[in-house]
């Protein structure tokens, strides 16, 4: 598996990918009726990349920056979607660690996560394994498709 | 005093109200050298209002809004800025119960403030007095240009 930049010619394989994650509803609150054009804005952002399988296929895409701008830019984020039939295979452990390294290498003191839905299980445990905290969770403020309203975690790490 | 939406023919009074507090880089994240014109697209979004006081002044100014799309969208946001001049006068806490009612009457479910620096002591005081909670705190997430690195709360009220 390796991880690259993001390419504009990638966007047709990276486009499923975010397409089936918004649809899905359960763990971005995101429009999901977003355009392939709507959703490029909205995902080619900061600094994008992409996993490529050893067969050369996309299977996860990932885009982090600062979180916020001025006296918050010290502080990273990033956001990452694994395609459906990739999961379970390490790709977003892969994702997160890339996403760390490159925020650690530019120089930022930490990364937030400022609303992982707190029934996206595998998330928030592979986040943990990796060193992020649970800052807090904002009682209900995701409305899930099926769980209905669920926390969304802030969580953190410090470099 | 009064809360009423704010008209571009206010620009010119709130302008130097967003100035001074951007520039002061003690209480929000966001690039103190903002141009007039990228300060009011900053500023001016969602549903803004400006505080006027008995002499027909504009004393402080609020805007509030869903904090994220989708199936976040059931939980309000807002920011206020109060000018140097009135502070104390309880501006802030006219446009926060303001901000309340009107979130209710949209009928949010809650409000949540995304980044209130620690050391804003004020602030949240009269937010924890109005009935918000600190959800958690980012340590060291805002570089106070005095302080140094402070944490940023995430708070809470739901309704």
């Amino acid at each position: 598996m390796q991880i690259r930049r993001f390419a504009d010619s990638d966007w047709p394989s990276v486009w499923p990918i975010v397409r089936d994650v918004i649809q899905a509803e359960d763990t971005f609150a995101v429009d999901p009726g977003l355009t392939s054009e709507q959703a490029y804005d909205f995902w080619v952002d900061g600094h994008t990349v992409v996993a490529v399988n050893d067969a050369g296929e996309i299977t996860g895409t990932a885009h982090m920056d600062a979180n916020r701008p001025a006296r918050g830019s010290h502080i990273a984020t990033a956001s990452f979607m694994v395609s459906s039939a990739a999961r379970g295979q390490g790709v977003g452990e892969a994702m997160v660690r890339y996403a760390l390294d490159w925020a650690r290498e530019q120089g930022f003191s930490g990364m937030q996560f400022n609303a992982v839905v707190e029934t996206n299980t595998s998330a928030v445990k592979l986040y943990e394994r990796l060193g992020f905290r649970i800052i807090g969770t904002v009682p209900g403020a995701f409305d899930h498709p099926v769980k209905g309203r669920v926390g969304l975690h802030i969580m953190f790490i410090g470099f």
